[in-house]
């Protein structure tokens, strides 16, 4: 474990397990990258999906925050869901149920053309599983616009919060409500395209779309 | 408008406009703080705040990301929310649609009592409206344990996406499937705190529980 992501405060939520790290990139829809550019932090919403040990991201090849990415610049990788409000009887112990995946590294530009193929695949699958043999596949021009990046998973921790409220002693004899307000991903029903050609009904694996 | 928040790529889906910025900081419910310690961006999530034109965050004295953002080293806190997965007949069109907004800014430390009482209650209120007056307010003892931090609202940049795939001409023929899977916050039935006092009924401001 790297001395960057030991966690140094409320390490009861802290894991390094590879498997809770892992359950939450997999389950998380957007990951928030950053890096830092002349000094200044950058974060930004992006697409992502692990394979094994690294977690691909994509981007158009002339994206700013790409290309610095791609010149192996550090970067934190992030993902978090949010599980629930956490409402305690005072006010200094709200707090979120939540799970998050925080990785360092460099990013390495994916340049071998048979695993950029599948780094792309990936992220179709992971984000829709299902969906990449129903679709026309990248053409050789779309692959050369669009950057691949991988980050490995190697300094990696995930923070955790579940349960209750934890109010002090005193507070328990107190009149409010307490307790937690569950939050998750609703999906809903699956609007065609405006231009989709008659007679082409909704596949299963968009009708039947889950996450986590 | 800053260099530094002028979106190079995709012009259409950003904006600069205040009334956008802030619904989407006042929708989501997490942000992502990115701050770079010895040359290493970190991301965190955290529960943030607007009040005007600062957005308050907070934590405990003693984490290190709160120390470093108190020294006024520069911050980018990003506020994502998704509302659908794109679904193209084409794999390299695949996308989701987002509502995200990006700050970029030094954190100024609240001292002032009375704005650090003010900053504490708009983070309790914009989380869960109608919470404050029904809670223990803070004590002195939790107000000195607690740092909060303002980001001016100053360089900020919004960037949303939304409506069906777009496709290659083309590709519109093809018989996949395509559309939007969408995406929102699911609310769920309250959860009592296991230590919840007999006799006390779900309140409106749980009970009816909505966002954005």
């Amino acid at each position: 474990m790297s001395e960057r992501v030991r966690l140094r405060r409320k390490r009861e939520r802290g894991t390094y397990e590879r498997e809770t790290i892992d359950a939450i990139l997999d389950e998380g829809l957007i990951a928030h990258l950053g890096i830092v550019e002349d000094g200044q932090p950058i974060v930004i919403p992006t697409l992502h999906a692990r394979d094994g040990d690294v977690v691909y991201c994509h981007g158009s090849s002339a994206s700013r925050t790409l290309r610095a990415l791609a010149r192996g610049v550090p970067a934190c990788l992030t993902v978090s869901l949010i599980d629930g409000l956490v409402l305690a009887r005072a006010a200094m112990h709200h707090s979120a149920n939540y799970r998050s995946a925080m990785l360092l590294g460099s990013a390495r530009v994916v340049e071998d053309p048979a695993e950029r193929m599948r780094g792309f695949q990936t992220i179709v699958e992971r984000i829709v599983p299902g969906r990449w043999p129903e679709v026309r596949p990248p053409s050789e021009k779309e692959i050369a616009a669009t950057a691949l990046l991988a980050l490995p998973i190697d300094e990696a921790s995930a923070k955790i919060r579940g349960g209750p409220p934890l109010d002090d002693e005193d507070d328990y004899a107190l009149p409010a409500w307490a307790g937690v307000i569950p939050l998750s991903l609703q999906i809903g029903e699956p609007q065609p395209d405006p231009r989709l050609s008659d007679g082409i009904a909704v596949p299963p694996h968009v009708g039947n779309y889950r996450r986590g």
